[in-house]
């Protein structure tokens, strides 16, 4: 079987390429060492500070919060790119392209995270720090469908059996995810508090097994 | 082989979600990353200090200390995760999901490793360093049975032949690793030193292969 | 089918080597992790600062530039070791170590990032940074095609299938990458300006599936 | 066949624990991330410092060596753990217990790395950053080592074919590892010079295909 997948007689493309295992252990890497990276967004309290240690941590609130909301959107960024490669049946040189463009964005994370965790309290500067930290998002959610559009139209990348009504479904699905994160994303030209709160809804809404689900268009196993 | 893993006819399942192959891939990922990044916890000494170095190395002990306890701790975490997920399957978004909070809490570590290890010798904020640690521990324990209770109750995510004495064998090893750290945790109020005893023998009851050996419940092979 | 990896008696090679799994995974784990440290490159702006923090950071922009050009560089260096070794059948110690050194060179980009984002509008250190960035890409290409050389030549490490005139496409594609790292590293001389845009064409040129397009020298299986 | 590897009935063993491959896929990412962490440890020079920036990279060349040796050396322990786990049919707790305590030695080199960097030029302190560094090579072998002879020693956790004769040329390969070690340690109580030196022809020696070669002792397949 590993024959079959290393030799380029059997693959079922025209240009050499494999299947997308080794595309998609490289994006799990990106993913599990951007989101671990997320950590050092929290710093050690000062030992020569005047207050009490259990004040210094829990002044540091907005950290833990954007630690939990950026360590949760990527997980559900990894779910939904895990089932989408699901769907895939093989890669070429473009896919892999745009995928890197993808993780540039998650790779990014660490750092937006970081800016609205220090500026949140800020009230001069929250809105650019808001900006930066929905815009992450809202570019990741783009190249995400752009990986997606490039492998379902024309391309003919995806698995042989998928029905054209569950592309439709995924295609709508990921869509809605590029408004929402757009709607956050102009939400903050008024408050940034409601910014977040959107954020903070897509993150339930993916998070929870009904939105969305999966099930709807897939044909029925047994 | 890898057809049948890739188009959704062959899968189990009802939801078009394949095995668990990458959510363990992303897990190790997770659990590799956490575990290096503890060695920042270990600062190089300053070359502009009086002392010898051999001294300045030897009084950053407690750095050393948490390295080891939280860096083998994580393996158990690792090995456990590795040994259950061996018996889940198939992947559904839900498990996905709680898998995703449960590294949530293994890659806050590095934090909770780097404030105990800074904080052990100060007498007076000792009790908050080791509550968080301690915390960090149970909460993981939670998730990590979490993760297993549903997998294992109702969902029938679990392979097809495990026997449910097999079943009910593992779900009480999690429950006594969760009842630990809520002993560890309960007895900081009182005492650091007992609390981080406990941390210590539970690392060496679930290191040592006769403590809660997974032997007893399972078909014999041979 | 594992059976017949991990038993000598089936190796096709003659020092029990087994296939690439483990070096495909080594390799895309030391990729995903020097991609994802790129980000460090970028500095939270100080909140003691005066000016506003939307102008803060836009005076970083040389950090964003060099982490998007790494990035990408890195991910078709990526692209292309993948598909180097989808065509390589077999491992043993040599490509083993050649690879390593080039994940070295792989694994030095983030301070090259950092060094040249740092010094890139010093006119006096421009030079230098600019040596050691372009100098960085340059050693990592020597060190890919010496990695592929290693498996083309005599040594048979190669699928059995592939035409000589296909090894030989990519050998000369691997060559051009090196040539063109040379010419960005002698224009540094005259001009850090044309060094890095000959830097960011080749990224360009390898990132369009036209250039070098591996379609041509490989047999159709449709 | 996947079912084959995930049912514990179809398990050769008597614990139903897997094959090895996730415990070869944890040990891959923290190799990786051990590796790439290093780069950390070569420091971004002051662009606030008189000197010319050339002289500064310059003057930090003990950072490069320390990296380049480090590199390498976890690249020759990665290439030794591969064929060892190559040979190794199945796994169990004990063995990723020492697995663990393995990779906790690796994780450690970073700092190792930076020390013997920062101190090497020190002529007061230059032994005690050497012995650290050393030190750290030496205990590594010694559990590379442990879980060697943990799986070859009485256990059955070998593959099935494999020649005593091969199992005990690879045991004594290691024990080699292990005594160099062991010499540059004691050569730095004299030398730190000599301790180096041979830290540094182990690496050369490994590097090498015809240094212990894994050929003279296994079966020849073809």
């Amino acid at each position: 079987m590993l024959e079959r997948i290393r030799s380029p007689q059997s693959d079922n493309g025209d240009d050499g390429y494999p299947d997308t295992a080794r595309i998609e252990a490289f994006s799990d890497g990106v993913f599990a060492v951007a989101v671990t990276l997320l950590v050092f967004n929290i710093k050690l309290p000062d030992p020569a500070e005047n207050r009490r240690l259990s004040q210094l941590l829990l002044s540091q609130w907005p950290a833990y919060a954007a630690y939990a909301v950026s360590f949760v959107t990527v997980g559900i960024f990894w779910a939904n790119h895990h089932y989408m490669f699901h769907h895939i049946r093989r890669s070429n040189h473009m896919l892999e392209m745009l995928n890197v463009l993808f993780l540039m964005c998650i790779s990014f994370l660490p750092f937006s995270t970081a800016l609205v965790a220090a500026f949140i309290r800020n009230p001069r500067e929250q809105r650019t720090a808001v900006f930066v930290y929905v815009g992450t998002f809202l570019v990741s959610a783009l190249f995400f469908t752009a990986v997606w559009l490039y492998a379902a139209r024309g391309h003919r990348l995806l698995e042989k059996h998928l029905e054209s009504q569950f592309v439709r479904h995924l295609t709508r699905k990921y869509f809605y995810g590029v408004f929402s994160y757009l709607i956050a994303l102009t939400a903050a030209f008024w408050s940034t508090a409601v910014s977040l709160a959107i954020i903070v809804a897509v993150v339930v809404a993916f998070f929870l097994p009904t939105a969305y689900s999966p099930r709807s268009g897939l044909p029925s196993d047994r």
